[in-house]
């Protein structure tokens, strides 16, 4: 998938004030039950089996799901541990996710957040799903170094990943 | 009420990483309940007669209370009009509550935020409530500003006209 197919993901109803230069979107039509998905994102003993790109791996994982809760995850990359910490927003069960590094749990502001991530699961029927994630950036100098870093290519191996892992709980 | 009484206001104990060059912390009881309290504090109609210091007066207000709705106030101050948009984070009815201007409607990062919020309300019992308000800043720099700007004064002189109109409100 080209990352000028992504950069064409239609613009979903719902994010106002849409920035192309502070937002990047991914959509991906999934053939699992948002249901599932969304326990894949919720759960640690699911969410690390795909949250990071093979061969990477998540060596640490503790989410309490609710506004304000932890959203915390440690992955191994190339022999070096990142600590990723934050909080969710939003929490609507199967339907959307919000979360952010904007904060540490107790609503500690982070002096400098790289991001706040959308994610919604439509139900499409038939067991299918339309996945969108959006990451909005405070500065375009995030957004344009997040895009840098892959995130159409990051973030898209990623689905591909959690939608085998998903596919394999429904064998 | 002098500044050295404020800073020696209780650390509370859900104020994690709790850092006094980062957070302000304002705790005082008032001789109303926190239903009504916290009626003032979510309800357009009665917030805008008590949140910013007399003679200023708040000109617009919308709220939407719930995580990730708006909390949108606009004040007049010496003739100029003064936008504070921002998100509530965190709503637990009569207990607790927590805004920001780190974002603004539909979750869009602000480059430059100010501060975060956080309220509760204890009921102490006899229509007494132990009022705490806590601001939590990204960085010292912003912490101090917001304490040269008036942080104890500004917000305890609210706190009076609040529970003032509280009062009111139950004769």
């Amino acid at each position: 998938m080209t990352e000028a197919t992504q950069g064409a993901a239609a613009i979903p109803a719902w994010l106002t004030d849409y920035d192309p230069t502070l937002d990047l979107i991914l959509e991906r039509e999934i053939e699992a039950p948002r249901e599932i998905l969304y326990m894949c994102w919720t759960t640690p003993e699911h969410l690390v089996h795909w949250f990071v790109p093979k061969p990477h791996r998540v060596t640490e994982c503790h989410l309490d799901v609710r506004p304000g809760g932890a959203c915390n995850t440690t992955f191994e990359v190339e022999g070096n541990l990142m600590e990723n910490n934050g909080v969710y927003l939003e929490v609507v069960p199967n339907e959307r996710l919000v979360f952010t590094d904007a904060y540490t749990e107790g609503w500690k502001p982070k002096p400098d957040p790289f991001m706040t991530a959308i994610l919604t699961f439509e139900d499409l029927g038939n067991g299918r799903t339309r996945y969108v994630a959006v990451a909005r950036h405070r500065t375009a100098e995030t957004a344009e170094s997040h895009k840098a870093m892959g995130f159409y290519e990051g973030w898209g191996t990623v689905v591909t990943q959690l939608e085998e892992y998903a596919q394999g709980l429904m064998k």
